[in-house]
């Protein structure tokens, strides 16, 4: 186990799926323009303070199948939960900087999460499966990037912090530890 | 038929992998670094004047098998082929504005195909398997967008005009024809 004060658990974290199907409710494929202005386009937190998410082009709303694409502009402060997916994920960094946290799966003892500095016109991927975060450590500017998925509608497995005491915890990944910064 | 001053066909157009597999032999996925920065990254015209293409995440040169990221530029008046694959295909407008033309797979008989203006901040997205051209129509600014597509490395067929003479072609898809601008 990861230690006396610290409890984690794996969820199926199916809440963007599920704001997305409300919002193909209303707005059907049909009845878009095959070229849409990303202004106009609805965006959502989905509860997250700090988060503006924007699908540029989705499987719900859209009517794609293999890939999916946001628009995701955090501030300052802000960041995702800790989590990992069951597809591929390719981010483009448009505007700010800040930083990925990423445990690759590969490592059999990965320990602390490998930190990574993400900047304007950088980009990046994670692995299927790879647990991983991302944080605007930027105090100045928003970070914004586009981010792009396989395999849509994507299913997110979100990895809870119980403790509220906690600066850092360990939650168990296939039976290895990985110690990331404290996030809710 | 279509006329006797044009002869059209599909070519399995397979040089974009090509040119990668080049790159990927001096350039492997290990020696890389997670986080890249575009303005660093290769790029290339694959013999298309006027044409930037950096592959910003690829499955030859990074790994990916699920979906493949580019940055295009098209220098005013320079244009895709037109042409067609059997995966999706998202774009982002980042900068400059341009033309779509589109002959859905869905009509029987396509005739002309669709003109969709596009530009900065748009997105659009090709069914599988549709026909299609993006042409920087703007005399004084170059396109730029992101393009997104799954099931990489992409097969592309290309439609060949042979007729120099021609103003417009109308080339055989599944038996339908549509009638494109001229183009090489």
């Amino acid at each position: 186990m990861t230690g006396p004060c610290f409890i984690s658990f794996f969820l199926l974290f199916n809440l963007l799926p599920f704001f997305q199907t409300l919002e193909a409710s209303h707005c059907s494929i049909k009845g878009l323009p095959l070229v849409r202005n990303i202004a106009d386009l609805p965006q959502d937190n989905y509860g997250r303070g700090g988060l503006s998410h924007i699908t540029v082009a989705g499987s719900l709303l859209h009517g794609l199948k293999e890939v999916e694409v946001w628009l995701q502009t955090f501030a300052p402060g802000s960041r995702t939960p800790i989590h990992r997916h069951s597809c591929e994920e390719v981010f483009v960094v448009l505007k700010g900087s800040g930083t990925l946290y990423l445990a690759s799966s590969s490592n059999k003892y990965p320990g602390k999460p490998e930190e990574h500095f993400i900047f304007s016109n950088s980009t990046f991927h994670i692995p299927v499966n790879d647990v991983h975060q991302v944080w605007n450590t930027n105090e100045h500017e928003d970070l914004q990037m586009l981010v792009i998925i396989s395999r849509p509608p994507i299913k997110v497995y979100v990895i809870f912090l119980l403790s509220r005491f906690a600066s850092t915890f360990s939650p168990l990944v296939d039976g290895c530890p990985f110690v990331f910064p404290l996030s809710s």
